[in-house]
């Protein structure tokens, strides 16, 4: 057999175990509460044309909800895709990624793809970060790429702004990445910030808050500079047109997004209680997620064997867990089982 | 300004420049003719949930269509995807990718975005293709990748199975890609070879002969030793959950598709006759577009003013011409606005 190159050629396939479900709280997908309507194949869209390519319809509507200019955005199949692309525009093999560690586990995968190389630097014990810790790392090696995801993904700790500037101010031979995937819940956003950092790309998706994970829409936000060398590196035609025509009609509906993240914090509290009444330790979130430590054995297999599914963890995070927030009677079902498993 | 890395430093940025149209005949679109229904995206599938990363469903209903195994199949967000995969997975940088030109513009692309070495072997004066020329370019450079497009695109050249067996059997430490994206228009199928070959990845479209250019899905077709090392670099959820839904609901319409193959050759022998009438120099294709060279100053601009889009090129391929085949009435309005510009 022919080999693949040296930095793919022991990655892990990633093929999903199907589990059967009855809830479903371990991909932070929430729930579809903005799309209802039917779509007329033929009507709505030509379907053998292929997509606009620049997407100018929906990065409009992005422009307007993100607070910037239509030539600030650039959309992806998926924030997935962007990443990729920013890490394989900018890295040469070899060329260092800096992030902390546990983040979003793709980063390294993304890097493993360009053969760049992916360095961490830990969070604190109780999973929140010392900027302080990542800037010494950047000094020390001379990243290409700094990657923040806030809030973060497994541990829902937010980054303070006043970091992230402290961050830009001090990174400027490094593309800073603040993945705010999950910022809609909490935290506050850095896009006004591009106007100042020429190095800085905001990532943004429709999979979380806007419960639109089955259409893969992302974006980036950049200062136009940065922006205009990034389209050297688009491919054509990334984001089919039916997730285009959704997405834009889901921006119409910018109000129900807003109440929908309102309820999913109070929801988030009010769970959060429930399971520290249940002996779990729970770590601050500003996401639609919450991040726990559970001593009761085989919580995810017992937990599955219900037809729950939460997300579990390698090795070096034993016994930790990622849990969706859900509706109130997903919410309450996982807790009643609980209360039997812990009985 | 942070530079890009050096391979990708001097691309041209692919921006769409939207010319009003009232026929296009510049992309190979082809018409809607399978999709009419309504689909309902709250009861259709679930808009907040993630697609299904392995496609199994599509993929099951390729494999029947494409007559090989579930496990010979893995889906792309378009068939161009899955050409950058391939391309990044097995070249280290500046390792060599061979083929014919003119083909499809992307494989250089593709081959700068991960830094390979993009080599190509003239196509003859007649734009036919020697086969033998480029096995012997292979001898010499040891390239990582052979891509051939059968039909080729632009030229519309049929590439016989007898030569790919040829090269099959001659390179065999390199991956061959047979990009069959209008195959289905023309020509014999490679993907029985598989079987045989473990170096050997087919690719195919639903962009062409089905007409749903508009859901960018594609998929390549191997050996499952390779696919099984293809897992390792393929990113999670690259095709999204509405594609899906309705490339499934495709594949149950394959007598239309059949039909519009055979009704495509015959409109295109036609306009091949029609355009021969006024002068064109018309190569032969296996395909839903016909490759002319016409003498008529600024022919491209002359028809785009008058709402009819062809597909022109840069300099080399001056005075050459890409000319998709339409309906009857498209094509019959392409023909008389030309007697009006010749007369």
């Amino acid at each position: 057999m022919i080999q693949l190159k040296e930095s793919v050629r022991n990655l892990i396939p990633y093929r999903v175990n199907d589990i059967p479900y009855r809830i479903k709280l371990d991909a932070n997908e929430g729930k579809n509460y903005l799309l209802t309507e039917q779509i007329n194949l033929e009507k709505d869209f030509q379907p053998n044309i292929y997509p606009d390519s620049d997407a100018k319809e929906l990065r409009r509507k992005m422009a307007e909800y993100y607070e910037c200019l239509l030539d600030n955005v650039i959309v992806g199949n998926g924030s997935s895709e962007l990443i990729n692309l920013v890490i394989n525009a900018y890295c040469e093999k070899g060329e260092k990624v800096l992030s902390f560690t546990p983040s979003f586990s793709m980063y390294e995968i993304y890097c493993n793809l360009c053969s760049a190389k992916y360095v961490t630097v830990p969070c604190n014990s109780d999973f929140t970060q010392n900027i302080d810790n990542l800037i010494l790392k950047a000094n020390e090696i001379n990243p290409k790429i700094v990657i923040i995801c806030t809030p973060n993904n497994p541990t829902g700790y937010v980054t303070d702004k006043k970091d992230i500037i402290k961050m830009l101010d001090k990174m400027t031979k490094s593309i800073v990445i603040v993945d705010e995937a999950y910022i809609d819940f909490g935290g506050e956003s850095s896009v006004d910030l591009i106007k100042k950092y020429d190095n800085l790309i905001v990532m943004r998706t429709l999979s979380k808050a806007f419960g639109l994970a089955a259409l893969r829409v992302g974006c980036l936000i950049a200062n136009e500079k940065l922006i205009n060398m990034l389209w050297k590196v688009k491919v054509p035609y990334n984001v089919n047109s039916v997730s285009q025509y959704i997405a834009v009609k889901a921006f119409s509906k910018i109000g129900l997004v807003k109440q929908y993240v309102k309820e999913t914090a109070e929801r988030r509290e009010k769970l959060s209680q429930e399971l520290k009444a249940l002996g779990f330790t729970i770590y601050p979130s500003g996401s639609n997620f919450l991040f726990v430590y559970s001593k009761i054995d085989n919580l995810f297999e017992n937990l599955a064997a219900k037809g729950i599914l939460i997300r579990k963890f390698s090795k070096n995070l034993n016994k930790y867990y990622r849990i969706t927030v859900g509706t109130k009677e997903e919410n309450q079902l996982l807790i009643n089982t609980l209360k039997e498993l812990i009985r």
